[in-house]
């Protein structure tokens, strides 16, 4: 079949709008049409040429949200007409991963999704002269269908609206579930979380859901106090107006230290003041965010001596087809919101603008609507 | 009372064997005879100078065994004639540290303790012509008596051998503890232990108790092998004999790298090789040993991201009045072995012989007899 993606042609250059070829679901895959997508900052750092794994030509996008078409020989978990959400982090359910409960970290189709290929090793799109176009973290989803393993859609909730829990497939899973899956916070913790674009914000709302008492954020951009005291925040830091140490700053505030520290922002010295802002004893500070290639986190092994852990998170810790149906009914039941986070919504042929607005901080988050 | 004490009289001078006066127990405060006592890296550590916080002069030593003499007011725990354990971490069961099960740093009486004071603030040790001498990590085992506060004795099994017990009061505690307390290592695990030393042969035999699969243990000194396959060490692994990267070379030994990995040695290249041996999704490093002054851990952020977790741990994460009289009993039982880890023992008139012992790398433990 044909359909409308926007394609990447190349590193540092806009998406190009165009129809594209797409074959048909073969063993183990559906065919989903994408009804909207978010942008993401891991869509942008691919386009841009950081990513040093990054491929091209390719169909970016993996924060979406869509119906079953077709079903490719022996799937039996969806069937056409079923809403879902793609998953660039799978579930098998069978790999030493999916069976270890420690981990959210499917391995089954890992080399061929990090290629940009579907399971059997090669590519459904392809250019109208038939040149291949790549998969992108196993979801493509800047593309009005696409085709997804079986094990890589989550199934929802047929009532939800495809433009809000669109961004469960990527920003809203991975902060809510830092706090929920990862850090498994308690009733009554103390957090502090850095960063409050689209990430810090759900990081943010996990902890309301999760009890926390005090939850502190911290951001050089005082705009975004607002929208993250609507979803829990209870003191706002701007670190360019703390005189001294942010660190000392940070401990005092929260009486001896965070019992939980997030990093949201992906830069390597937020991480280490995160790590170190954690209560001695029993703090724990995860990492969240994505650094550039080749940046290093760096502190003293005394601060992991008296008690503190350093950890990360990937898609939240999240297991997509089991978690995932879950945030689409707590957003459904009103537990978390969606909707004031989308602030720009456009047609796949803006989606360039989309972008425009993530560099310029105007959106949280922007979604195409096909 | 008079006593007879190995005083260190300042940074980098060999102890000096002299008489000293001491002072009776204070309220909540308790007379022990030592009985024995281990040298260990921490002491010299500090009598070298290169400990930062080291105060002198001072009646160093951790590690001892002995009996309680007499009690000050209000004592209630241990009477006269029991035999106890002092602990550097003591253990109130009432600060905020010691209500907290994610942690075993109480701090009822930290700030006296590292000035060198008992928590009155003044010290029960002088010189005889009256000056005063610090107290050591609230234990100074080696005088041939010392007051401690209560909650800093362990009172443990009235037929354990003080020659060999005492040496639970750090080292084994440490080793052991970081296994079972720290890393809650499974059955079936596998471990890479990095450092042959005391408490790296203690990590081996805490991991053959939790009942891990594969431990590897990692020392440049082929040496060290023997006993440590005596310990439950599988695998050994010489690091200059390894051709291309040992941490690959580990990941593969490990089926994809180590459930835990634990630092014995305080090097951070060697505690960054040890996260990143860890398995990716669930792999869990603890650093044990304690790094040079200013000496800074690092790695890339994506060591964490995909799943593998940096910790730490401090006298293994013990409970000292609860723990320390369990492993005691460990010791009675055959559980554990600490015998052949008593290579050395002598008259507090050698003790200084004990250090040139460690330096040379002769000794796994010295012990001190009076
Ligand atoms: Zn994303
Ligand atoms: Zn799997
Ligand atoms: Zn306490
Ligand atoms: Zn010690």
């Amino acid at each position: 079949m044909r359909t409308r993606a926007a394609v990447a042609l190349e590193a540092g250059k806009p998406l190009e709008i165009m129809d594209v070829n797409l074959e048909g679901p073969k063993a183990g895959e559906v065919l989903v049409e994408i009804k909207a997508t978010g942008l993401c900052h891991t869509d942008d750092f691919t386009l841009s040429g950081a990513d040093p794994e990054g491929l091209f030509p390719a169909i970016l996008g993996h924060e979406g949200a869509g119906v079953v078409l077709e079903v490719g020989e022996g799937v039996t978990s969806v069937k056409p007409g079923d809403h879902v959400i793609p998953l660039y982090t799978p579930e098998c359910r069978e790999c030493e991963y999916c069976l270890n409960p420690k981990t959210n970290l499917c391995q089954a189709i890992r080399s061929t999704q990090g290629r940009g290929l579907m399971p059997d090793g090669t590519s459904r799109f392809s250019m109208l002269d038939g040149t291949p176009i790549l998969h992108y973290m196993g979801c493509s989803t800047f593309s009005n269908h696409t085709v997804l393993p079986e094990i890589a859609v989550a199934k929802i909730h047929p009532d939800a609206p495809f433009d809000k829990v669109c961004y469960i497939g990527c920003g809203v899973t991975t902060g809510i579930g830092a706090v929920i899956n990862t850090a498994k916070v308690e009733i009554g913790s103390r957090a502090i979380v850095f960063g409050l674009g689209g990430i810090g914000l759900n990081v943010i709302q996990g902890l309301r859901m999760a009890g926390a008492d005090q939850i502190v954020g911290v951001d050089l951009n005082p705009d975004k106090a607002v929208m993250a005291k609507r979803f829990g925040m209870t003191d706002f830091v701007n670190p360019t107006e703390v005189e001294g140490d942010l660190v000392a700053y940070l401990v005092d505030l929260t009486k001896g230290g965070a019992d939980y520290t997030f990093d949201a922002t992906g830069n390597v010295q937020v991480m280490r003041a995160a790590l170190e802002s954690a209560h001695k004893g029993w703090g724990e500070s995860i990492i969240i965010g994505v650094a550039p290639a080749g940046a290093e986190i760096s502190t003293r092994p005394f601060q992991l001596v008296t008690g503190r852990s350093w950890r990360g998170t990937a898609f939240g810790g999240a297991r997509g087809r089991t978690d995932v149906p879950k945030i689409v009914d707590w957003y459904m039941e009103g537990k978390i919101e969606i909707d004031p986070m989308i602030t720009h919504t456009m047609p796949l042929e803006d989606i360039n603008k989309g972008f425009e607005l993530m560099h310029s901080g105007e959106s949280i988050r922007s979604v195409v609507i096909y």
